[in-house]
């Protein structure tokens, strides 16, 4: 069950091809896709792989996509991405947001009209290669619930700031706005194990610790989870997020997101366009010179990995760096996949008379 | 105990006065003090006017500053505060981010060797008014450390998003990213009541749910709190504040970030000046009409106020509302203050011969 890097960009690129994606583009979403698999977001890496494709075959996503820009100005763009995938736009958007802050210091690009974009980090991180700050969201299908609702009205909308260092990796601060993923209730789900309180309330709107409620009706909660500990927060930032990405881009938000699973239906009267992205780059010159910039960054976090910790066994761990670690392994060692998510990728391997 | 907004502003204008301010700047800096204690945010207000006075009596900062664009492109700027109070310095930023966003779509301005700026809302909310998004944030005296340490690192590091809506108030997120703010501890303490769990960690890291505690050496836990509640999401987002504020503009970052308290001495060897802020503008018209923006963003509100709530009393707040709803009763009743607050306006009257 265990592959390399290339045998997966190999795979994927071809699954992408026989969708009928453009050479190109099949290169760029496999590239996407399999940088979460490299850095330890295996959630978001080939497990979505047939998620993709049954969004193709049932139409609901278009593998061909005609995208243009919108609306424009010096510093900022809006794309309609043509109900394509966002592993295929955000990327483009990146490099449209690199070459207005070339020009005028910063680039701003929202998109409407498009699919999920895989993980934040992989956008963000394009724009440090330039020595710029880096900033990459999208809005998502409905799972969490506003502070004081049970109704299910925001996504786990991620965002993710990147910042270029000297001599360390870029500093990446990638998260969902709600206090726990998806991902991390199936794991528990699958290993019978009760989950931390503050993670999701019932159908109800009660507290509970059984992963299966929120299969069954329940809610997310926002970072910060309940009423004691600023939940209202979490739901703040996840409303920006929406804001950001579902109506300044002309995309639908809150619940009126289309689902990413193909057998659920976008709910009727959307207000916008498919789902919503925001990316942006800032030059880092354009504020002070990117060697001094630098130099702080560094010594930013020397600083924080020296903090006092409370288990002298565990210090300070800085936002990217396990998924630099997790990529250094994965390169010698290649990606382990869970057997579900393998025999996902065999059985598309079959459909499409591909190899693994 | 009780005063109108106008007896509020003459006497902050005046105090400022007599600091050897100019009276424009004496009241715009009364502006956005005063704006705090309008909106129910009583800890950032007149509560704090004898902290700067002292600041001032001190020699810690600057009530006469030259400041000056050090640095700049078509969208962004950088400023030097000649080490001048925030209150007056970061509504001239904005001042220059919309006018940058006016010509190019979006504007962002970075303030190194600046002192407290008040409430990030006022900032933010000025945006508003031309149709544009406003963004500020400030990094702040160390008092929250990060995952995994007991250390003092990074202040509470509030961050605003501000977006215009059609009918309704603008959309404020205004949150510090800490999960409690200093002021609700403080709170708990003259009430001799414990305070909820994940608030605050004891000298030697330990929870506790004892308000002394954070004066005692402890310390504030970032948004999320513990491991099990995601409190390395609150980690990173306070970091990025603190990236963008401190090591973008050239002030200080992290614990080198100097305290508000004038009897607390800077640390040796400070790798940048003063305190650090970041606002941006960004023009709604840049993305999509403005009426198409501004109709969703009614959408959304109307949406969210009718998810369905757990208990049918309490309906989902808006970011923003309970701010508006203090600001109108306010306007009506005027400001009862704190007694501990009013006596120290009592004080600062018989020092600078003034009437309250």
């Amino acid at each position: 069950m265990v592959f390399t890097k290339q045998q997966l960009l190999d795979f994927t690129r071809n699954v992408f091809s026989h969708c009928g994606m453009s050479e190109s583009d099949a290169s760029l979403c496999a590239d996407v896709l399999v940088s979460a698999d490299m850095r330890g977001i295996d959630s978001h890496g080939v497990a979505r792989l047939s998620g993709y494709v049954r969004l193709h075959n049932s139409g609901r996503a278009n593998m061909n996509p005609k995208w243009s820009v919108i609306h424009e100005t010096p510093s900022t763009a809006t794309i309609d991405a043509d109900n394509g995938l966002g592993l295929a736009i955000a990327p483009k958007a990146m490099e449209i947001a690199i070459a207005k802050a070339e020009q005028v210091g910063t680039g701003w690009v929202a998109i409407q009209h498009s699919n999920h974009f895989g993980i934040a980090a992989y956008h963000a991180l394009q724009a440090t290669k330039h020595n710029m700050i880096g900033i990459a969201m999208t809005n998502a299908s409905p799972l969490v619930a506003p502070t004081l609702s049970k109704e299910r009205m925001l996504g786990t909308n991620p965002i993710c700031y990147a910042f270029p260092a000297g001599k360390y990796n870029p500093i990446v601060i990638d998260m969902a706005t709600s206090t726990a993923a998806n991902g991390k209730l199936e794991i528990a789900q699958r290993q019978h194990k009760s989950i931390p309180k503050g993670w999701i309330k019932d159908k109800d709107g009660n507290d509970t610790q059984d992963p299966n409620a929120l299969k069954d009706g329940g809610v997310l909660l926002p970072l910060g989870s309940g009423d004691t500990q600023a939940g209202h927060k979490g739901f703040g930032l996840s409303a920006a997020v929406d804001l950001f990405c579902g109506v300044l881009s002309g995309a639908n938000y809150g619940p009126w997101v289309p689902p990413f699973v193909s057998f659920l239906d976008p709910l009727p009267n959307l207000p916008g366009k498919g789902i919503g992205h925001f990316v942006g780059a800032m030059r880092v010159d354009a504020f002070r010179p990117v060697t001094e910039f630098t130099k702080h960054i560094d010594q930013w976090i020397e600083r924080f990995k020296k903090a006092t910790p409370i288990d002298s066994n565990h210090p300070v761990i800085i936002p990217g760096e396990p998924e630099y670690l997790m990529e250094t392994e994965r390169q010698v060692n290649g990606v382990e996949l869970n057997p579900m998510v393998a025999n996902d990728l065999q059985q598309l391997a079959q459909q499409f008379q591909l190899t693994l």
